[in-house]
């Protein structure tokens, strides 16, 4: 039996960015993929709250891996947009992407990202949807 | 005289995440925003190419700031899309961003993001579009 | 008690394109938006298909009725993306739509649109994500 | 020589959508892709504005003939995303469209789509970015 999460974790560790900022996958099979991003000062912009392009970034990431549960490891993102909801603060940031609907090479999936709070309630911050794609 | 790539590099000085990556404002006027970002290690995926999440960073800053010269200092990104065309690799990033169309609350930008070689040849690698609101 | 579902057909009835399309409003509360459009030869494109422009009407339509049920009735779409998933043939088009998260003048919303075949089975043949505003 | 503005139009004129709507192909090289559309009152929306969906109509269709250019006749468009910047009112629309980087199988592209006044005077009223593919 193959851990499917286990895989995914050796994937996302071998990121440098993505060891640089702390990510973790908690969650990687058919059903749902959840990447969690504990929350520091280096995350945030101006205002103090989290950087948007932080936010995209784990959008991104757990898009590409949704397309993986489908696809296979070998995949990029195509392309995304993501819709800002509301500023980001907290703890952590937790991405949650699914699989709208996967072809044989290219999968089309979305993702909410949400903000954790210390009394660990979470709201939502953004929302995205992209293409992924098998490489080669 | 205001200079105003001297308040546009204040403002991504006080963005922390932007210091961690080490983004740079090279131009902030009214005909063009250019973000550049000088690519190490850190920055990649598992591949060894630049991070999506990265390179997505830098669209969403520069299109940020491009809503900026028409809009004032005090704006946010509401959404934007992003189609990533080539692996990114080299010595640095560059993101160029213009105003499509700006109206008194929100602007309309794009956004080009482009590769530099060690030769400094650019190669065009991802293309952005998103909206830019006055806060408040 | 005001009949939400007649006042949102009467909006529909006074878009001249819709009324030349045949597009109805079957649903039309806080939990969901539904749109029908009977499909007929006029909408297709080269090759028998229902034509991207029209399966995007519907979508870009329905993001703005779902808007409204948290905006009110004066909205517009200020953007969208869309994601065409399969090629769509069938005696009807099917848009369903849902707020992501609604502010006080903007609301972010989903869409997916399902082709619906004689036998009254439905497949999803595109999803879309958008920004909805209120008008002044 | 292949006439390439002509083979363009025949496929425009096996669309029966565009048919309906009575949309022209002005222009059909590697340098721009023009479509152009004469309204009238059936293309209209509750405030006597162009309704969206024939904005986005003709922005994707000219986005898939702009990837045509590039990647042969059999194309489709896999997704795009659309700002609206304006109310559209006038004699006529325009969408302009071009490509910003074409693989084998995909290019990305670009449409702005103009309004056209009585006196000839365009305005820009929406832009549109997007991912054509070739079929099979």
């Amino acid at each position: 039996m193959i851990d499917m999460l286990a895989m995914g974790q050796q994937v996302l560790a071998s990121q440098a960015f993505s060891r640089l900022l702390g990510t973790q996958l908690t969650s990687f099979n058919d059903e749902v993929v959840e990447l969690r991003l504990p929350l520091n000062d280096d995350l945030t912009q101006q205002n103090g709250f989290v950087h948007g392009g932080v936010i995209s970034y784990l959008a991104d990431n757990a898009l590409t891996f949704a397309g993986g549960t489908q696809l296979g490891p070998a995949v990029l993102t195509v392309e995304y947009k993501i819709n800002y909801l509301r500023p980001a603060v907290g703890v952590a940031l937790i991405a949650r992407a699914t699989v709208v609907y996967a072809g044989k090479t290219t999968a089309t999936c979305r993702c909410d990202v949400l903000s954790v709070s210390t009394e660990g309630v979470e709201k939502i911050c953004a929302t995205a949807q992209g293409t992924i794609a098998k490489i080669g």
